[in-house]
């Protein structure tokens, strides 16, 4: 849906497309679900062909009939972000000459992702949503719409997120980065001599798997093990002399696969956003970034996340708690690393259920918060019938 | 020094040149100095023009007059690994043709190294070791040494170093190569449209420095600051929306300095020796493989270290249990993660320095070990005068 003339937060302007896929019934409390990074609007069932991997139904589990965020109780948006390449207006979008924008795309930020969805939700005549729900990236997009709109949020779910990246984050961010940062494609730039730009991008590919996943679940589930298929060619004659293991088979496999769904210069963009969010922006505080919200809040993070630990969970849940709601921090043990929050639907899909149908004063917590609402809570959400 | 014709594990001979440095006075026991992945023979002291960073004097605190190697009591010994860049025959060398070896070059083991400084200290007449210690993978070429020529180790000290490396180790570094492997330049392979080599290895030398340093140590010292020195041009053109950061900067400028010291595929050589290495390989287990092993043997780990933790140095610390001599295995609490054993040389030292003057039954260990040396050890080297 075409939103019109759009100013980016950090300069650029331009007409803006926001592609966008809702499911459940439009009278029935809005729900909005913020995807991660490479992720799209197609949170649940099946995705149109080219759309694979992470962005295709990439939370099936949570969202639909009788699931935790129930589509036959709420009315559930996605939007694709300005940046990515899943139909909403980025860097592969064709400019007004006809070209891709390229690295001239306007640089994104977390808060046009929230406020293009604030004007996607005026077209659709969504006010106020019942619920924001985001993991990862998304759940900082979720913690912006609290920030920035606090009026129009009612609960608040930030899964698996952090208020900021650390430098850690940050500096294999910018190892990741590199080979794109060099090689970026513009159309300002001279095409000659520079490297295919899906080369960078799996590199940077590669990085994120690790990132995603634990130092535990990667020996768990590789080990030193040999990849059962050698490849037929190897690109470093030298490399004959040695095996070809199970774990540079995965990353290798899901780079190349990557590369086949996902626009280098989106990814670039999309990263140094993520690298720029920041909870305390333009406030003294994390805590006064969020001063002005008044609803519910569940945080939900996990033990193996090295990527976001939970420690960055409780600086939010901290963060939150001056607010009029109620506020829960559900620490989930888990080995699987930062992915948890997209492989561990089980675990995640109770606390985000009770969130919508009773509350965060409703969530039990691992590390139990004394947080409770200065006011009753009313839930105006239909109540599945599970 | 040439060391005559070199047969490679995995394949491949030629004329070995083996570069190497000595300190002390060679009638006094020997010590075998093991330097890490781009370390170089220059233990101690100034280096030749071109060769800087951590190949320069890295270890210059622990080596020298009254140090814990005390050169006044020990002839100590380092010699450049083959497949490296700072004298012995690697990639960068010229092979028969005149032209440089480049992915030719046979491919590189622990094993080779070690066999080659066995070759080495045969040729300067050096036949039993007083000690062999080394860090990073330069205690595995130490532990390589005690598993590979048992009867002529007498002290082993493996320090910052693992039986082998992890799935999360071996993924980091399948991410760090790929520029690298997809470009390497190779004299058989046309050299258009490849490119730079040096760009990969900038890469892989970022990913290196995020593993080397600890997630509490980069937020101590980079945070999300700005860097003070914003780049005159940014390679990506919409980078100038947003800040370069400290961790940035930090990693731009080690990556670029290392291009200038660091041979590409020199890199890739050691990379693969690395990754490749395992304590275990040809024997059932660790243990077996040190079963010969009668010497004493010092392990040191820090606990800030996530690429080589100190659970993998109690590995090595228990599989060194069954031999005949003292183990002593050291944790330290140390924030600054692998870099630890470059960058705490006063911490390091002391344990060092006992080994060699007291036996490993002498070094007192944190996690205290109950290992008693079934045979009385005698101090057959010089006591320092400290």
């Amino acid at each position: 849906m075409t939103i019109g003339s759009f100013a980016f937060e950090r300069g650029g302007e331009l007409d803006l497309d926001v592609a966008y896929a809702e499911y459940g019934d439009p009278e029935d409390p809005t729900v909005l679900v913020c995807h991660a990074l490479t992720g799209s609007q197609y949170v649940a069932g099946p995705a149109p062909e080219g759309v694979s991997g992470q962005a295709a139904g990439w939370w099936d589990a949570l969202v639909g009939p009788g699931k935790p965020i129930d589509t036959r109780a709420y009315h559930v948006v996605c939007a694709n972000v300005p940046g990515s390449c899943y139909g909403t207006t980025g860097p592969a979008s064709e400019g007004p000459d006809g070209e891709p924008y390229g690295a001239d795309f306007p640089p994104v930020t977390v808060s046009d992702w929230t406020r293009s969805q604030a004007r996607l939700l005026d077209e659709l005549g969504v006010e106020t949503l019942y619920a924001v729900v985001g993991g990862s990236v998304g759940g900082m997009n979720a913690l912006d719409w609290a920030k920035r709109y606090p009026e129009r949020v009612e609960r608040v779910a930030a899964i698996a997120t952090s208020p900021r990246l650390d430098a850690q984050c940050l500096g294999l961010n910018t190892a990741a980065d590199a080979p794109s940062r060099a090689t970026r494609t513009s159309r300002a730039a001279t095409t000659t001599a520079v490297p295919e730009p899906d080369e960078g991008l799996a590199v940077a590919r590669r990085i994120g798997h690790v990132m995603y996943l634990s130092k535990a679940s990667m020996s768990d589930r590789f080990d030193r093990r040999v990849a059962e298929r050698q490849p037929a060619e190897r690109a470093d004659p030298s490399a004959e002399g040695f095996p070809y293991r199970d774990v540079a088979s995965y990353l290798d496999y899901n780079a190349e696969r990557f590369t086949e769904r996902f626009d280098a210069n989106s990814y670039l963009s999309l990263l140094r956003a993520l690298d720029e969010y920041d909870l305390a922006q333009d406030a003294p505080s994390d805590a006064a970034a969020l001063a002005g919200y008044e609803g519910d809040a569940l945080v939900v993070s996990f033990t193996g996340d090295w990527h976001f630990p939970p420690e960055g969970g409780e600086e939010i849940a901290d963060a939150l708690e001056g607010g009029a709601g109620a506020v829960a921090h559900r620490v989930i043990e888990s080995e699987y690393g930062h992915d948890a929050f997209l492989v561990e639907p089980d675990r995640v899909g109770p606390p985000v259920r009770t969130l919508l149908e009773r509350g965060a004063s409703a969530v039990t917590t691992e590390t139990e918060r004394d947080v409770t609402p200065d006011y009753p809570r009313v839930c105006t959400g239909l109540l599945p019938d599970a």
